[in-house]
């Protein structure tokens, strides 16, 4: 099963990344489509949301079918119980805002791929489809400092 | 960049699977992963919704980046502000529910995938992360119908 890059991520993040979306709205987040994919864009600046996949080529560590996913104080669970990028099959998706498109630009707001990631597709984000509000936070209920955690998976600067 | 199976989806749909998620919460729909990932799944039964990435392998339209959604009256979108299956990389995504887990099988509420469709990675849809509320409709408010759109989208059983 073979996939190919339709376009490449670009990111402030060359060795490191974040280990979830940063909220940004500066143009340093951008993708750039292929231009034989341009055409496909159209419409798509309507919606405010859009996922994007892409296949996270740069990691090297070690697959581990349990995780201790960072902030989570050593707890340690299942690999698809995590959001860990090193998986079986490396596809990295991040939901971003849409913020501007121009030509085979697509400026969005933060991600966490390191800069020059391929892309594999864009699907835009429907809020009927794709907003639960019924969804929960599943392990992360049981750790005592959830609310500090979710600072930390959003981005949101504070206090220690 | 090559992409491997870690199981397989279990669907009513041999032939044909329609366009969006089915509403259906019987034991018809299950996701079966491959022993080896099995110890990948633990905590996962705390979430109440996850996203499935699969491998539309079985789709052999031709590749077009203008396409016309279905029940969209005709209206003729970019590729990637659609959910069509036919796109570079057939990559396939559902949020479904998860209803349990019975070792290696998952079973969820309805989605749009053929039976025997190869499973590429399961990952916890996180209320804080993935729910986004102010997310909007784009093109989809255009259309003078888009509540009446929504039931199919939606799966849900009307009259017409």
């Amino acid at each position: 099963m073979n996939c190919k890059p339709i376009g490449v991520i670009h990111t402030p993040f060359k060795k490191h990344a974040p280990y979830q979306p940063v909220e940004a709205d500066r143009e340093d987040f951008y993708v750039e489509v292929d231009k034989e994919y341009e055409a496909g864009l159209d419409e798509l600046s309507k919606f405010r949301y859009i996922y994007l996949l892409y296949f996270m080529d740069k990691i090297n560590k070690a697959l581990s079918m349990k995780v201790e996913p960072p902030w989570a104080g050593g707890k340690e669970v299942g690999l698809f119980a995590s959001r860990s990028p090193v998986r079986p099959n490396p596809i990295g998706m991040s939901i971003v805002q849409l913020l501007k498109i121009e030509g085979n630009r697509l400026f969005t707001t933060g991600l966490d791929a390191l800069d020059g990631t391929p892309l594999l597709d864009i699907k835009p984000y429907i809020r009927e489809l794709d907003s639960k509000e019924e969804a929960n936070y599943g392990w992360l209920d049981d750790l005592e400092d959830r609310d500090h955690l979710m600072l930390h998976i959003r981005g949101i600067p504070h206090d220690e």
